[in-house]
């Protein structure tokens, strides 16, 4: 099949610097599918539509989606998937862990309908993993997420094709950049828990309620997605055992310096599921500080690789970028 | 094309860990390519060839390929690539950065049949790169070499999969664990440099002239081949700035390590190409200890990933399983 069109959901943070994205490297995108073209975008509550493909300039200028001048208004993203108007969506809406919604929805009637999906949306993965990847695998589409765990960190795309011999037997990771910008506050500046966090909250690295960084929920969240695409597991949420780092103290942290061990936060996938601070060694691979997220997997061959890079952010773009020019290359069959 | 046969050619230390490998791993090639099956093995003197496949549980057994009963003495592995007796090759014979041989005439002759070519021998890739990348193109053929940079680290097809979007603009690395042991060794237990590379040289991890790797040629030529492949530069070996670290006194490193530096050796593509030692923060992702390898990559979207693994030793050969169950899968249409 030729001419992919895209039909992006979600206008926030990610949505309006992956519109900025498409504007960028469009160039890239029609090397690919020389006829591939956006032809819609919604929000949660209208959409744009144009199946001559809307200005991406404009789309990067605007800060709602009802600013750009033909935004239908009441309309739902559902309708542009259920009158097939597209062959792939980037299923960008805010993450809710509760129900998925909306993002569960979307991406369920998307892949029902045969047509691809790349999300860095956690929630639907989070509660439907195998239920979603066997509904695309049923319906010959594309279900990819890199954008959903330690942001640009490739972590999928990395195991499915540059370790496709190699079997992982366990993984370690400092996944939630909000507990290590707080962490490594108190290692380097020798501050409270209460003040890290409250500078935390200052820079908009938190949510309003701190709850999700600092109870480790996110980075269970991610734990589990890991779980079920990296090792096969039949993971839930409810199956992590988790701490937070409330518990924390300067005392505990200056203790572990002294001995050059930092405290991280660390999702542990072996036998059990787990999320808790860890001592790690300060010249292990892993222990990465401020805003950085770390992944580090043991494998029967490669046997220790350990990756670094920004874990949320704008920098998540790159990870949805590259799920979609898979799904392009997948779909004009080309090899690699 | 189905029932690709394979020849591996090199029966020194990787090649015979890449033999384990492959009997280890025969059930994941088989599931790509039913057929696959190794038809024959070379050393400098001879091989072994039989069009059902040679006993793999017997080859692992062996320390000289010559033990293997139906050695044929004095026979060449360019006469099993001229009879189009394989359909790809694995060369794994030593590097030779001087001519490249015996490789680059192997690799030269396996492209210019059409046979898919993957190899961890970095001589080859670093004198003519850009003539075997066009060779290989123009015969329709596959040539992977992840294993000639960084080991087990996969830095080229992590680059070609999973940031298939991101624009690479700038390249920093650990390349060589021999020197990295050496001043890792300097870092923590405050030894010379002489002691530290006596102490490498008996624990086997240099060659008999230790220049190969502590005046950085090894980095260096990594350096030639990362450059050429990632960012499409056309280097070579002379092209590299090149200082190594016998002038790295234990001063110089106390010195460093009282300001939280260390004292690595970094090769860099930038605007230049250089190898020497630089003071790296020990909080910075590169900075990694023992004999491990790290590779820093600065890009437009992901903006900093770093990769820390393994660059030498047996857990090369996940580099090579990954290349060679890349080229089955192209080889039989499976897009990822």
């Amino acid at each position: 099949m030729m001419n992919m069109r895209l039909i992006l959901i979600g206008f926030g943070f990610i949505g309006k610097e992956f519109a900025k994205v498409l504007r960028d490297k469009m160039s890239t995108l029609k090397e690919i599918d020389k006829d591939f073209k956006i032809v819609g975008v919604a929000d949660s509550k209208g959409y744009i539509y144009n199946d001559n493909g809307v200005n991406l300039e404009k789309l990067s200028s605007i800060s709602k989606l009802s600013e750009y001048q033909s935004y239908k208004s009441g309309e739902s993203a559902l309708k542009l998937i259920d009158e097939d108007l597209c062959d792939v969506i980037v299923e960008a809406t805010p993450t809710n862990i509760k129900d998925g919604e909306p993002g569960l929805t979307h991406i369920r009637r998307a892949l029902s309908r045969g047509i691809h999906v790349v999300t860095p949306n956690k929630g639907p993965l989070v509660l439907a993993f195998r239920e979603l990847t066997n509904l695309a695998e049923k319906n010959g589409c594309s279900l990819l997420y890199e954008g959903t765990v330690a942001g640009a960190i490739p972590i999928f795309s990395l195991v499915r094709e540059c370790l496709r011999g190699d079997e992982i037997i366990r993984l370690a990771g400092i996944l939630n950049g909000t507990t290590n910008y707080i962490l490594s506050k108190m290692f380097f500046e020798e501050t409270s828990f209460e003040i890290a966090l409250k500078e935390a909250q200052e820079r908009g690295l938190t949510e309003r309620d701190p709850s999700y960084d600092v109870d480790g929920i996110d980075a269970a969240c991610k734990i589990v997605i890991l779980a079920n695409a990296l090792m096969g597991r039949e993971a839930k949420f409810e199956d992590v055992e988790r701490v937070g780092i409330r518990g924390i103290t300067q005392e505990a942290i200056s203790l572990a310096k002294k001995s050059n061990y930092a405290i991280k936060l660390i999702g542990t996938i072996d036998k059990r599921l787990e999320v808790a601070p860890k001592l790690v060694p300060i010249n292990h691979p892993l222990c990465v500080h401020g805003t950085l997220n770390a992944i580090h997997i043991e494998t029967d061959l490669a046997k220790e690789i350990t990756l670094v890079g920004y874990g949320a952010g704008k920098e998540t773009v790159s990870a949805v970028l590259n799920d979609l020019i898979t799904v392009l290359k997948r779909n004009m069959g080309i090899k690699n």
